[in-house]
């Protein structure tokens, strides 16, 4: 028998941080077909409730560095404010989320960043997905939304990357459905040329991934993004694309697809 | 065919503030055979972060007033910090927790609480509870963790008291289950003299309940407390007990059992 499809989609902070674009997307989220499931990023909350709290966020190369006050303001943000606002939204438009981090059912099992040149704190490698929970929510007809937190079920929570939450999850749930996976960021997807907005390059295999890191058209961000795009790619995850949040509407045709071959 | 029991504890602010003690009724509750369930309050957390971020804590008559701004800081603190803290360490404790608003897969559906005499804000009162899923969690050896935040399906999270979801999930969960419903305060029961923490009542039925209001031995904070107890004693549960955190441990012997006869 042929696996059901499920769409796992990512969403980043610049849809997060916009009131508006938010509600549009969970509308067309909520009308997607069959099992699904959202892993969601954090935005610039958390930076200003830091902030407000005295705080000040720490970044080494880009990446958050996770003190022990950090960690307590995104549990707080990403699994309290912006995780349970998304699932009552949700909720609303007929869509029956349930809010997650990676704590609740052991759904996602992390460990503590080891220290190699830099100290990233509470930051949390992904070591494995209850894919048979998630399945179970998925039967019962529920939609999980997952924020960024993870745990080492050692009673520590952990800030982790959201694009690799949902490659992990894309991943695991690939035993029992067919996955397409869905990063929607702030562009309309893999630009050729970083000044034009519109020169999404449509499709992407592993050889002209390499070829694009070569002529450094890819760089900083988008390698690890497209590494988390391959990585799934490789272990079983059916589809894989990037966009805007158009991506998701069936009329979108702006947009980047990866695959092997 | 006799019901499964079903253990369902509610804590209070005065364990959550105390670390060690939070953790030593975490190994007592996990310890608990059987299908179980938490429901816990805020603590002074949500104070703490309400006046780091500037906010003045607004409370009528020892109930807080939930503006906006308020509801952001309790979602955070309730649904997010302490409610994944607490799944973590059950989780270490190698009980399956999973940490729940009433949002959450529509677990608990209230409403805007209407404006009387006093205008309490975004505080919900409680219409129903989806005791067909928590079924369906606790089924699948997963112990529900509910924090005190609920939602309208229309949009909205609401602030709403721990002591009521706490009574109504019990109420819920007796179609299916034969219900013990423990509250977990910082006395060792209901005191017969407030000046004497050992003069517990072992036991008040309907009856003593209704003399003890009458001769104001139960005052205030109390009588919504065993409003709550009564409440869930005459819709279905099947026992109802009042102490310390000492109460869910079988070497307890002082605490209040209430029943209707």
């Amino acid at each position: 028998m042929a696996k059901q499809q499920l769409h796992i989609v990512k969403i980043g902070g610049n849809i997060i941080n916009d009131e508006v674009a938010l509600g549009s997307f969970l509308k067309d989220f909520s009308a997607l077909e069959g099992p699904k499931l959202l892993v969601h990023g954090g935005g610039k909350r958390a930076n200003e409730i830091s902030e407000a709290m005295g705080l000040q966020p720490k970044m080494i190369a880009g990446r958050r560095v996770t003190d022990e006050a950090t960690l307590e303001v995104v549990t707080m943000v990403y699994a309290g404010l912006l995780n349970k606002k998304i699932t009552a939204q949700l909720q609303k438009l007929n869509c029956n989320a349930l809010g997650l981090s990676g704590a609740d059912a052991n759904c996602i099992l992390a460990h503590k960043r080891i220290v190699v040149e830099v100290d990233y704190g509470f930051a949390g490698d992904v070591d494995a997905i209850n894919a048979e929970f998630i399945k179970v929510l998925l039967e019962n007809k529920v939609t999980p939304v997952f924020c960024a937190i993870t745990h080492d079920k050692n009673g520590q929570l952990l800030n982790t990357n959201a694009d690799t939450i949902a490659s992990e999850i894309a991943i695991a749930m690939s035993d029992f459905y067919e996955v397409a996976l869905n990063y929607v960021f702030e562009l309309k997807g893999v630009l050729e040329n970083i000044a034009d907005k519109n020169s999404v390059i449509p499709h992407i295999n592993l050889k002209k991934y390499e070829q694009l890191i070569e002529d450094g058209i890819i760089s900083e961000g988008m390698i690890p993004k497209l590494h988390n795009c391959f990585n799934a790619l490789k272990r079983g995850v059916q589809k894989v694309n990037i966009g805007d949040a158009s991506l998701i509407k069936n009329t979108n045709n702006l947009y980047t697809e990866l695959s092997i071959k």
